[in-house]
């Protein structure tokens, strides 16, 4: 005897541990047979389980009336259970316009962002959607052939982020279609499911029949359980992972983080591709972004890499290697001048330190200043200074010596990265670099015995150098 | 500039440390293309490793005169490289037939038997195989299609046990075919390559090129990757397994092993199933022949099962959850009866252990005896004694005790496993149960004041009983 329709969808409830008594739940519902059978099922549980129910449907408006008849199906069929059902229009092809991104990224996203707004606002603890056991198998096979690394093949989660919950992953499409002419459920049909464009309904409707026809008849219980041996042992190394994490990504400052080279030597090779996406996010970036070329690549600088070596990724992070460190950062160098307000507080861009400026009387004037402070005679300079970042051809007469020298010189001196070069801020009164923030003043505007007031600047927040080497 | 032939497979050599200087490699050569360019470009490259070569055929006599033309071009090609080339003709056919496995199978058994015994015979360090890219593509395709873990999507390993090594495993059978062009190489063409009934030459002639042409054109390219990142999170996890097999996975006998319920909760889910398949092993099975529903099954008994339940697996290996453990162990029970040497040793069929016997004068006789000894006055006893597996309704009179019980209860009360219970060795004089041996001797022929001759038994090697519970 076949396991009841029924029985499967509990065992996964149970097995996963989705539903708690009490829970209130948030339904995803299209209008396709997955979802109306869906909700029909849980509506079915809701005591046994002690749940309570919202519906929730997003109308993507890509089809004109047809979706605007998806949206009036859904509210009926709701009501006919005496469930709420929360509706919504999204402009699905403005945000794609706006992020760039295909129609089913864009409608995935704006689906998502609506359905968590919704259990929000109803404070719900759960929001169930109708993925089955056709869609687990068409997203692993899909991964596969666009390739996609361990994580990719764990395909569709049973339960995301702790809320979102999929009941309907164990069973196939054709038990719900069986389900739904059992208990004689009518359902829209979602046209854009037809369109032979898009790679997954291509995968549903071509490549899978013909592998289960000539390849593997059972190939959608394979790929089911690929996945779920994949999401086990995938899900482990993350959690090995983040042990590691914490002992091997410094951070160096908001979009900074560095990995000492000698540990590096020390973290399992198999992990070492995690722990660079890792990195690659503790510094601001998207690790979806990355290719395995980009990994391997980022690998390489770690294993060979040569003192100074740039490697460019996605998202603007670039990786440098250093003498002891691989510094991981992104690179938003867009170069800046603003006014310095004396006295007061000058807000640095992109990033999150700031210069504090006071004037005191010479008699005031602490004889010993902490290094992120210097001092200035400010009767002798203009009233009007700037911050800026490095121009080329910079150069300074560095305080207490004789001569200029390039700004470049002195940072190679200092051992600043190149990578963090554009991010420490110059202060200048037009014509001479009076200050490297952090780093070193220049010879003007020097304390004397003519000295009345004195300028004092500092260095507030993480330290802009990035001196990842300490 | 594409990266040059000779570079890509040098940096394969590099990176997985394939050669060493003055190893002696055994290349195998079947006399297609992938082994002619295999042969031909480690030989241009034996002096700059320091390498020396010696080529070895198989001739598989599938296909007749064909093959044995196949076995000649080898022969004349390796002699005008002046290279030693190792021949041999095998009986696939009979083999096939004698294993009960496919011609394929067969074919590459007897193929790696032979490499390995030539390296052996040579003293070779290392068997060179010419797997490209695309078998490796071709490789993990199949096993996605036909259900697979994380093991088998690792593919061909670049080196395997340590000394069979693939140098063209990152180059494209496209680009052999370039080289071959180049180095104006010919080579025999393998008719059972074109005969479409075997699965991975449908991979190859039919699945691939419509992948390639209608989902993604670098397939090829991501099934590759995909293998290497498997591989080494796989060997990773398997790694971290040897540690728990160690702690958690315990030798009751030969064919036996068990694993505490309570250290079984503590170890990490990602790495049951695999340390499931080690234990099936560790009892002498194989986990290539466990499929995921076996090992989900095992999984389920150790989670809820109730003491007593037996889980039945292939290669006659068997589950049996006891109190507080899992008994995994090789249910190899034929039935046997034995004559038992007196005195002497006799050896206990499918067993790794025996009972030896002697006769002391009663003088002799020690008076504390090691409780894997019983004593019998040899006079009352029938010159012939015999040792069997027990049978359904075989009763004893336990020693010191009136009247009789089953064996059956006897087993319950000493709580021996039921998957064991067939190993325990009875010793019967053809009609009593004079002792179950390792546990409790019958009161036949017990020492009195009459006793001149003492015959001893003692149950010799590991314990029979199996009591995994102690």
């Amino acid at each position: 005897m076949p396991e009841s329709f029924d029985h499967k969808v509990e065992s996964t409830l149970q097995r996963h541990g989705m539903l708690e008594k009490g829970d209130q739940v948030v339904v995803a519902i299209s209008g396709g047979p997955d979802s109306v059978v869906l909700l029909h099922i849980l509506h079915r549980l809701r005591i046994r389980w002690g749940i309570t129910l919202i519906a929730a449907h997003l109308n993507h408006a890509l089809r004109g009336q047809d979706s605007d008849e998806d949206a009036t199906f859904v509210a009926e069929y709701a009501a006919s259970l005496g469930l709420p059902c929360v509706m919504e229009t999204a402009d699905v092809k403005r945000y794609c316009k706006a992020q760039g991104c295909s129609i089913e990224t864009g409608a995935r996203d704006l689906r998502y962002t609506f359905l968590e707004r919704v259990a929000r606002t109803y404070n719900a603890d759960k929001i169930a959607t109708g993925h089955t056991a056709d869609d687990q198998a068409e997203t692993v096979l899909m991964r596969v052939i666009r390739g996609s690394g361990p994580d990719g093949l764990s395909g569709i989660r049973p339960v995301r982020d702790g809320w979102i919950i999929r009941p309907l992953l164990n069973v196939t499409r054709k038990e719900v279609t069986a389900y739904q002419a059992t208990h004689k459920l009518s359902a829209r049909f979602d046209a854009t499911n037809t369109e032979q464009h898009m790679l997954r309904n291509k995968i549903r409707h071509h490549l899978l029949p013909l592998l289960q026809d000539e390849y593997n008849p059972k190939i959608q219980g394979a790929l089911s359980r690929l996945a779920d041996v994949m999401r086990v042992e995938s899900n482990y190394l993350d959690w090995e992972l983040e042990a590691l994490t914490t002992q091997h990504i410094h951070p160096v400052n908001r979009d900074a983080v560095c990995i000492d080279l000698t540990s590096w030597q020390t973290i399992p090779v198999a992990l070492r591709r995690r722990l660079i996406r890792q990195a690659v996010q503790g510094a601001g970036g998207r690790s979806t972004r990355l290719t395995y070329d980009h990994v391997e690549r980022a690998q390489a600088l770690f294993d060979a890499g040569h003192a100074g070596q740039i490697l460019h990724l996605p998202d603007e992070i670039a990786l440098e290697r250093r003498k002891t460190t691989v510094l991981i950062c992104r690179s938003t160098s867009e170069p800046y001048q603003i006014e310095m307000n004396i006295p007061g507080t000058t807000p640095i861009p992109n990033s999150d330190y700031y210069i504090m400026t006071e004037i005191v009387d010479i008699s005031d004037s602490p004889k010993e200043r902490p290094p992120s402070c210097v001092a200035f005679d400010v009767d002798v300079l203009p009233s009007q200074l700037l911050i800026r970042s490095r121009r080329p051809g910079d150069r300074m007469k560095p305080f207490g010596m004789n001569g200029t020298k390039t700004l470049k010189k002195l940072f190679n001196e200092w051992d600043i990265p190149r990578l963090m070069r554009d991010r420490v801020p110059v202060v200048t009164d037009g014509v001479h670099l009076l200050w490297v923030a952090g780093h070193r003043r220049g010879n003007q505007a020097p304390l004397s015995e003519q000295t009345r007031k004195v300028l004092i600047m500092q260095q507030v927040g993480r330290l802009a150098s990035g001196r990842t080497d300490q």
